[in-house]
Protein backbone atom coordinates (compact mmCIF):
# COMPACT_ATOMS: atom_id res chain seq x y z
CA UNK A 1 0.00 0.00 0.00
CA UNK A 2 1.43 3.15 -1.05
CA UNK A 3 1.81 5.99 2.23
CA UNK A 4 -0.11 9.05 1.64
CA UNK A 5 2.75 11.62 2.63
CA UNK A 6 5.72 10.00 1.94
CA UNK A 7 8.97 11.93 3.32
CA UNK A 8 10.52 14.48 0.71
CA UNK A 9 12.96 13.08 -2.14
CA UNK A 10 16.00 15.37 -1.98
CA UNK A 11 18.96 15.64 -4.36
CA UNK A 12 21.84 14.11 -2.72
CA UNK A 13 23.92 17.62 -3.17
CA UNK A 14 20.81 19.20 -1.35
CA UNK A 15 22.51 22.04 1.04
CA UNK A 16 20.97 20.95 4.92
CA UNK A 17 19.42 23.94 6.26
CA UNK A 18 21.51 26.16 8.65
CA UNK A 19 18.97 28.44 10.19
CA UNK A 20 15.95 28.35 12.94
CA UNK A 21 14.00 26.89 13.84
CA UNK A 22 15.43 23.64 14.98
CA UNK A 23 14.34 20.25 13.67
CA UNK A 24 12.10 19.31 16.46
CA UNK A 25 10.08 22.58 15.42
CA UNK A 26 9.90 22.15 12.25
CA UNK A 27 6.46 23.40 10.41
CA UNK A 28 5.09 25.22 7.41
CA UNK A 29 6.71 28.16 7.51
CA UNK A 30 10.13 26.76 6.85
CA UNK A 31 9.40 23.77 4.61
CA UNK A 32 10.34 26.24 1.95
CA UNK A 33 13.89 26.49 3.01
CA UNK A 34 15.95 24.34 1.10
CA UNK A 35 14.06 25.40 -1.82
CA UNK A 36 14.60 28.54 -0.80
CA UNK A 37 18.60 27.70 -0.80
CA UNK A 38 18.59 26.69 -4.30
CA UNK A 39 16.86 29.81 -5.78
CA UNK A 40 18.90 31.48 -4.13
CA UNK A 41 21.93 29.63 -5.40
CA UNK A 42 20.79 29.91 -8.81
CA UNK A 43 20.02 33.76 -8.48
CA UNK A 44 23.95 33.59 -7.50
CA UNK A 45 24.86 32.14 -10.84
CA UNK A 46 22.28 34.61 -12.73
CA UNK A 47 24.31 37.90 -11.32
CA UNK A 48 27.75 36.66 -11.73
CA UNK A 49 26.70 35.65 -15.49
CA UNK A 50 24.86 38.99 -16.01
CA UNK A 51 21.94 37.17 -16.87
CA UNK A 52 19.78 38.86 -14.14
CA UNK A 53 19.77 40.49 -11.08
CA UNK A 54 17.17 38.93 -8.70
CA UNK A 55 17.14 38.87 -5.01
CA UNK A 56 15.62 37.82 -1.66
CA UNK A 57 14.57 39.88 0.37
CA UNK A 58 15.17 40.21 3.89
CA UNK A 59 12.56 38.58 6.16
CA UNK A 60 11.05 41.11 8.13
CA UNK A 61 11.32 41.15 11.43
CA UNK A 62 9.52 43.56 14.30
CA UNK A 63 12.00 44.74 17.10
CA UNK A 64 10.72 45.43 20.02
CA UNK A 65 13.82 46.04 22.08
CA UNK A 66 17.88 47.08 21.47
CA UNK A 67 20.73 47.73 23.70
CA UNK A 68 23.88 49.22 23.30
CA UNK A 69 26.85 47.85 24.72
CA UNK A 70 28.82 50.30 22.75
CA UNK A 71 28.07 53.46 21.01
CA UNK A 72 28.26 51.99 17.49
CA UNK A 73 27.09 48.49 18.51
CA UNK A 74 23.55 47.96 18.38
CA UNK A 75 22.37 44.38 19.76
CA UNK A 76 18.86 43.55 19.10
CA UNK A 77 17.68 41.87 22.38
CA UNK A 78 13.82 40.97 21.47
CA UNK A 79 12.34 41.28 18.25
CA UNK A 80 9.52 39.02 15.94
CA UNK A 81 9.08 37.46 12.91
CA UNK A 82 6.72 39.31 11.00
CA UNK A 83 4.34 38.40 8.15
CA UNK A 84 5.67 39.12 4.91
CA UNK A 85 3.21 41.78 3.14
CA UNK A 86 4.76 40.72 -0.26
CA UNK A 87 6.28 37.64 -2.12
CA UNK A 88 10.21 36.96 -1.55
CA UNK A 89 11.84 37.34 -4.26
CA UNK A 90 11.90 40.24 -7.18
CA UNK A 91 14.25 41.43 -9.79
CA UNK A 92 15.00 42.30 -13.41
CA UNK A 93 15.62 39.81 -16.57
CA UNK A 94 15.91 41.56 -19.72
CA UNK A 95 14.53 44.59 -19.03
CA UNK A 96 11.12 42.94 -17.41
CA UNK A 97 10.71 43.18 -13.52
CA UNK A 98 10.10 39.54 -12.13
CA UNK A 99 8.10 38.62 -8.79
CA UNK A 100 7.85 35.65 -7.26
CA UNK A 101 7.57 33.32 -4.00
CA UNK A 102 8.67 29.82 -3.26
CA UNK A 103 6.03 27.00 -2.28
CA UNK A 104 6.87 23.48 -1.53
CA UNK A 105 4.48 20.64 -0.46
CA UNK A 106 4.86 17.07 0.25
CA UNK A 107 1.79 16.00 -0.90
CA UNK A 108 1.74 13.97 -4.00
CA UNK A 109 -1.63 14.93 -5.33
CA UNK A 110 -1.98 19.02 -4.95
CA UNK A 111 -0.51 22.00 -3.21
CA UNK A 112 -3.01 23.35 -0.31
CA UNK A 113 -4.36 27.14 -1.86
CA UNK A 114 -3.81 27.82 2.10
CA UNK A 115 0.11 27.31 1.63
CA UNK A 116 -0.30 30.64 0.12
CA UNK A 117 -0.89 33.79 1.81
CA UNK A 118 -4.20 36.02 0.21
CA UNK A 119 -1.40 39.20 0.62
CA UNK A 120 0.72 36.96 -1.27
CA UNK A 121 -1.67 36.73 -4.20
CA UNK A 122 -2.74 40.42 -4.13
CA UNK A 123 0.85 41.19 -4.53
CA UNK A 124 1.37 39.17 -7.46
CA UNK A 125 -2.06 40.57 -9.23
CA UNK A 126 -0.77 44.41 -8.89
CA UNK A 127 2.73 43.23 -10.46
CA UNK A 128 1.09 41.76 -13.23
CA UNK A 129 -1.47 44.49 -13.63
CA UNK A 130 1.45 46.91 -13.59
CA UNK A 131 3.66 45.07 -16.76
CA UNK A 132 5.26 42.69 -14.45
CA UNK A 133 6.04 38.46 -14.47
CA UNK A 134 4.54 37.09 -11.74
CA UNK A 135 4.94 33.50 -10.74
CA UNK A 136 5.27 30.99 -8.17
CA UNK A 137 8.15 28.26 -8.13
CA UNK A 138 6.30 25.05 -6.67
CA UNK A 139 8.55 22.35 -5.64
CA UNK A 140 6.84 18.86 -5.18
CA UNK A 141 8.91 16.72 -2.88
CA UNK A 142 7.56 13.25 -3.60
CA UNK A 143 8.09 13.71 -7.17
CA UNK A 144 11.27 16.00 -6.75
CA UNK A 145 9.48 18.16 -9.44
CA UNK A 146 10.17 22.02 -9.84
CA UNK A 147 7.10 23.94 -11.30
CA UNK A 148 6.98 27.44 -12.64
CA UNK A 149 3.43 28.31 -12.05
CA UNK A 150 2.13 31.31 -13.95
CA UNK A 151 0.21 33.93 -11.85
CA UNK A 152 -2.38 33.51 -13.96
CA UNK A 153 -3.00 29.97 -13.53
CA UNK A 154 -2.40 30.41 -9.79
CA UNK A 155 -5.00 33.04 -9.79
CA UNK A 156 -8.00 30.99 -11.69
CA UNK A 157 -7.75 28.69 -8.34
CA UNK A 158 -7.69 30.68 -6.42
CA UNK A 159 -10.73 32.99 -7.47
CA UNK A 160 -13.03 29.29 -7.87
CA UNK A 161 -11.42 28.52 -4.21
CA UNK A 162 -13.59 31.92 -3.21
CA UNK A 163 -16.64 30.54 -4.76
CA UNK A 164 -16.51 27.28 -2.88
CA UNK A 165 -14.11 25.26 -5.45
CA UNK A 166 -11.45 22.80 -3.92
CA UNK A 167 -9.29 24.67 -1.44
CA UNK A 168 -6.03 23.30 -3.30
CA UNK A 169 -4.32 23.36 -6.79
CA UNK A 170 -3.79 19.44 -8.22
CA UNK A 171 -0.86 18.18 -9.26
CA UNK A 172 -2.28 17.33 -12.50
CA UNK A 173 -2.54 20.76 -13.00
CA UNK A 174 1.00 21.67 -13.04
CA UNK A 175 1.36 19.29 -15.62
CA UNK A 176 -1.19 20.47 -18.17
CA UNK A 177 -1.23 24.34 -17.19
CA UNK A 178 2.36 24.99 -15.74
CA UNK A 179 6.00 24.68 -16.72
CA UNK A 180 8.42 22.32 -15.39
CA UNK A 181 11.89 23.80 -14.30
CA UNK A 182 15.20 21.99 -14.77
CA UNK A 183 17.13 20.85 -12.21
CA UNK A 184 21.39 20.86 -12.80
CA UNK A 185 24.25 21.61 -11.05
CA UNK A 186 24.35 25.04 -12.56
CA UNK A 187 22.74 26.79 -13.09
CA UNK A 188 20.55 24.98 -10.17
CA UNK A 189 17.05 26.06 -10.93
CA UNK A 190 16.84 27.87 -14.60
CA UNK A 191 13.45 29.54 -14.15
CA UNK A 192 14.93 31.79 -16.45
CA UNK A 193 14.36 29.17 -19.71
CA UNK A 194 11.06 28.77 -18.68
CA UNK A 195 10.44 32.79 -19.24
CA UNK A 196 12.13 32.75 -22.17
CA UNK A 197 10.45 29.73 -23.82
CA UNK A 198 6.95 29.70 -22.49
CA UNK A 199 6.59 33.65 -20.94
CA UNK A 200 8.30 35.73 -23.02
CA UNK A 201 6.98 35.09 -26.50
CA UNK A 202 3.74 35.65 -25.66
CA UNK A 203 4.17 38.54 -23.29
CA UNK A 204 2.35 41.87 -23.70
CA UNK A 205 3.95 44.27 -21.55
CA UNK A 206 1.02 47.21 -20.82
CA UNK A 207 2.99 49.67 -19.80
CA UNK A 208 5.68 50.52 -22.02
CA UNK A 209 5.15 52.31 -25.13
CA UNK B 1 27.97 85.02 9.55
CA UNK B 2 25.87 82.21 8.17
CA UNK B 3 26.35 78.82 10.19
CA UNK B 4 27.90 76.84 7.85
CA UNK B 5 25.55 73.49 9.19
CA UNK B 6 22.91 74.50 10.51
CA UNK B 7 19.88 71.77 11.26
CA UNK B 8 17.55 70.66 8.80
CA UNK B 9 14.35 72.53 8.18
CA UNK B 10 11.78 70.57 7.84
CA UNK B 11 8.14 70.26 6.83
CA UNK B 12 5.83 71.34 10.24
CA UNK B 13 3.91 67.84 9.16
CA UNK B 14 6.99 65.75 9.65
CA UNK B 15 6.11 62.70 11.36
CA UNK B 16 8.25 62.10 14.22
CA UNK B 17 10.56 58.76 13.40
CA UNK B 18 9.76 56.36 15.91
CA UNK B 19 12.30 53.42 15.67
CA UNK B 20 15.42 52.85 17.53
CA UNK B 21 18.41 53.72 17.70
CA UNK B 22 17.48 56.39 20.56
CA UNK B 23 17.87 60.20 19.90
CA UNK B 24 21.32 60.00 21.93
CA UNK B 25 23.18 57.60 19.78
CA UNK B 26 21.59 59.24 16.26
CA UNK B 27 24.01 58.85 13.39
CA UNK B 28 24.52 58.45 10.03
CA UNK B 29 23.36 55.83 9.33
CA UNK B 30 19.42 56.86 10.62
CA UNK B 31 19.70 60.52 9.27
CA UNK B 32 17.86 59.65 6.17
CA UNK B 33 14.92 57.93 8.55
CA UNK B 34 12.43 60.68 7.86
CA UNK B 35 13.10 61.05 4.36
CA UNK B 36 12.22 56.94 4.01
CA UNK B 37 8.84 58.12 5.29
CA UNK B 38 8.20 60.19 2.88
CA UNK B 39 8.99 58.24 0.31
CA UNK B 40 6.99 55.26 1.98
CA UNK B 41 4.25 57.45 2.35
CA UNK B 42 4.26 58.49 -1.70
CA UNK B 43 4.92 54.69 -2.26
CA UNK B 44 1.54 53.69 -0.19
CA UNK B 45 -0.39 56.60 -2.09
CA UNK B 46 1.39 54.99 -5.58
CA UNK B 47 -0.45 51.81 -4.33
CA UNK B 48 -3.58 53.02 -3.93
CA UNK B 49 -3.93 55.04 -6.87
CA UNK B 50 -2.67 51.98 -8.69
CA UNK B 51 0.34 54.28 -10.45
CA UNK B 52 3.05 52.37 -9.30
CA UNK B 53 4.18 49.11 -7.06
CA UNK B 54 7.09 50.14 -5.13
CA UNK B 55 8.21 48.68 -1.57
CA UNK B 56 10.99 49.11 1.00
CA UNK B 57 13.17 45.97 1.16
CA UNK B 58 13.36 44.82 5.33
CA UNK B 59 15.78 45.89 6.89
CA UNK B 60 18.12 42.46 7.19
CA UNK B 61 18.90 41.50 9.92
CA UNK B 62 21.47 38.85 11.36
CA UNK B 63 19.61 36.40 13.93
CA UNK B 64 21.98 34.35 16.24
CA UNK B 65 19.54 33.13 19.00
CA UNK B 66 16.08 32.25 19.16
CA UNK B 67 13.94 30.90 21.92
CA UNK B 68 10.74 29.05 21.81
CA UNK B 69 8.71 30.09 24.92
CA UNK B 70 5.76 28.59 23.15
CA UNK B 71 5.68 26.18 20.38
CA UNK B 72 4.26 28.52 17.63
CA UNK B 73 5.91 31.36 18.67
CA UNK B 74 9.99 32.49 18.10
CA UNK B 75 10.78 34.92 20.16
CA UNK B 76 14.55 36.17 18.67
CA UNK B 77 16.91 37.17 21.77
CA UNK B 78 19.98 37.98 19.65
CA UNK B 79 20.66 39.67 16.59
CA UNK B 80 22.41 42.54 14.77
CA UNK B 81 22.07 44.65 11.93
CA UNK B 82 23.55 43.51 8.37
CA UNK B 83 24.81 46.08 6.19
CA UNK B 84 22.13 46.11 3.16
CA UNK B 85 23.57 44.38 -0.12
CA UNK B 86 21.23 46.55 -2.33
CA UNK B 87 19.15 49.58 -2.57
CA UNK B 88 16.32 49.97 0.16
CA UNK B 89 13.61 50.41 -2.27
CA UNK B 90 12.31 48.52 -5.76
CA UNK B 91 9.31 48.13 -7.96
CA UNK B 92 7.49 48.56 -11.06
CA UNK B 93 6.24 51.48 -12.78
CA UNK B 94 4.61 51.55 -16.11
CA UNK B 95 6.33 48.12 -16.54
CA UNK B 96 9.54 49.49 -16.10
CA UNK B 97 11.90 48.06 -12.88
CA UNK B 98 12.77 51.27 -10.45
CA UNK B 99 15.25 50.55 -8.24
CA UNK B 100 16.97 53.67 -5.91
CA UNK B 101 17.65 54.00 -2.22
CA UNK B 102 17.61 57.32 -0.01
CA UNK B 103 20.33 59.90 1.25
CA UNK B 104 19.97 63.03 3.30
CA UNK B 105 22.65 65.19 4.00
CA UNK B 106 22.96 68.51 6.21
CA UNK B 107 25.79 70.21 4.19
CA UNK B 108 24.82 73.42 2.15
CA UNK B 109 27.44 72.92 -0.13
CA UNK B 110 27.56 69.14 -1.42
CA UNK B 111 26.72 65.13 -0.47
CA UNK B 112 29.92 63.23 0.67
CA UNK B 113 30.18 59.77 -1.88
CA UNK B 114 30.72 57.96 1.77
CA UNK B 115 27.46 58.58 2.46
CA UNK B 116 26.79 55.71 -0.25
CA UNK B 117 28.02 52.23 -0.27
CA UNK B 118 30.32 50.90 -2.58
CA UNK B 119 28.19 47.94 -2.98
CA UNK B 120 24.90 49.90 -3.54
CA UNK B 121 25.90 51.70 -6.54
CA UNK B 122 27.67 48.34 -7.78
CA UNK B 123 24.04 47.56 -7.40
CA UNK B 124 22.67 50.27 -9.73
CA UNK B 125 25.46 49.54 -12.47
CA UNK B 126 24.09 45.83 -12.93
CA UNK B 127 19.89 47.70 -12.83
CA UNK B 128 21.06 49.87 -15.70
CA UNK B 129 23.37 47.46 -17.29
CA UNK B 130 20.13 45.26 -17.19
CA UNK B 131 17.44 47.83 -18.53
CA UNK B 132 16.41 49.34 -15.08
CA UNK B 133 15.83 52.81 -13.42
CA UNK B 134 18.13 53.23 -11.35
CA UNK B 135 18.52 56.57 -9.33
CA UNK B 136 18.89 58.04 -5.79
CA UNK B 137 16.34 60.73 -4.29
CA UNK B 138 18.68 62.67 -2.43
CA UNK B 139 17.62 65.30 0.29
CA UNK B 140 19.45 68.40 1.03
CA UNK B 141 18.16 69.02 4.57
CA UNK B 142 19.44 72.72 4.75
CA UNK B 143 17.71 73.79 1.71
CA UNK B 144 14.71 71.57 2.58
CA UNK B 145 14.73 70.29 -1.52
CA UNK B 146 15.13 67.05 -2.88
CA UNK B 147 16.73 65.74 -5.88
CA UNK B 148 16.01 62.99 -8.06
CA UNK B 149 19.58 61.70 -9.11
CA UNK B 150 20.05 59.62 -12.11
CA UNK B 151 22.57 56.58 -11.77
CA UNK B 152 25.17 57.94 -14.35
CA UNK B 153 25.37 61.45 -12.60
CA UNK B 154 25.93 59.77 -9.88
CA UNK B 155 28.42 57.14 -11.45
CA UNK B 156 30.54 59.93 -13.45
CA UNK B 157 30.95 61.64 -9.71
CA UNK B 158 31.43 58.04 -8.18
CA UNK B 159 34.31 56.80 -10.98
CA UNK B 160 35.93 60.17 -10.57
CA UNK B 161 36.27 60.15 -6.95
CA UNK B 162 37.97 56.50 -7.37
CA UNK B 163 40.68 58.94 -9.82
CA UNK B 164 42.16 61.06 -7.28
CA UNK B 165 38.89 63.41 -8.11
CA UNK B 166 36.77 65.08 -5.03
CA UNK B 167 34.80 62.53 -2.66
CA UNK B 168 31.38 64.31 -3.19
CA UNK B 169 29.40 65.62 -5.44
CA UNK B 170 28.12 69.64 -5.06
CA UNK B 171 24.97 70.85 -4.19
CA UNK B 172 25.48 72.45 -8.10
CA UNK B 173 25.54 69.44 -9.96
CA UNK B 174 22.09 68.89 -8.31
CA UNK B 175 21.09 71.99 -9.98
CA UNK B 176 22.28 71.24 -13.16
CA UNK B 177 22.38 67.65 -13.44
CA UNK B 178 19.67 66.20 -11.20
CA UNK B 179 16.00 66.98 -11.13
CA UNK B 180 14.00 68.51 -8.17
CA UNK B 181 11.47 66.20 -6.68
CA UNK B 182 8.38 68.41 -5.77
CA UNK B 183 6.95 67.74 -2.62
CA UNK B 184 3.30 68.50 -1.33
CA UNK B 185 0.73 66.75 0.10
CA UNK B 186 -0.42 63.82 -1.90
CA UNK B 187 1.90 62.37 -3.25
CA UNK B 188 4.21 63.66 -1.29
CA UNK B 189 7.91 63.24 -2.67
CA UNK B 190 6.56 62.61 -6.70
CA UNK B 191 9.48 61.26 -7.88
CA UNK B 192 7.70 59.36 -10.55
CA UNK B 193 7.07 62.67 -12.19
CA UNK B 194 10.26 63.30 -12.34
CA UNK B 195 10.92 59.67 -14.42
CA UNK B 196 7.60 61.34 -16.57
CA UNK B 197 9.00 64.00 -17.42
CA UNK B 198 12.38 63.45 -17.45
CA UNK B 199 13.55 59.68 -17.85
CA UNK B 200 11.36 57.94 -19.96
CA UNK B 201 11.07 60.47 -23.28
CA UNK B 202 14.56 59.40 -23.76
CA UNK B 203 14.74 55.78 -21.78
CA UNK B 204 16.02 53.33 -24.08
CA UNK B 205 15.04 49.86 -22.46
CA UNK B 206 18.18 47.53 -23.58
CA UNK B 207 16.32 44.51 -22.75
CA UNK B 208 12.90 44.65 -24.42
CA UNK B 209 12.53 43.59 -27.90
Amino acid sequence: MALKYPGPKRPINHPIPKKEPPKKLINKSNMGQTLEDDVSITNDFYLETKRAVVYKKPTPIQIVHVNYPARNKAKITEAYYKVPSTTDFNGIYKGFYIDFDCKETQSKTSIPLSNIHPHQIEHLRRITAAGGIGFLIVYFAYYNEHYYLPFEVLNKYYLASLEGERKSIPYQVFKDEAYRIPFSYNPRLDYLSVIDNHILPTFNIKGHK
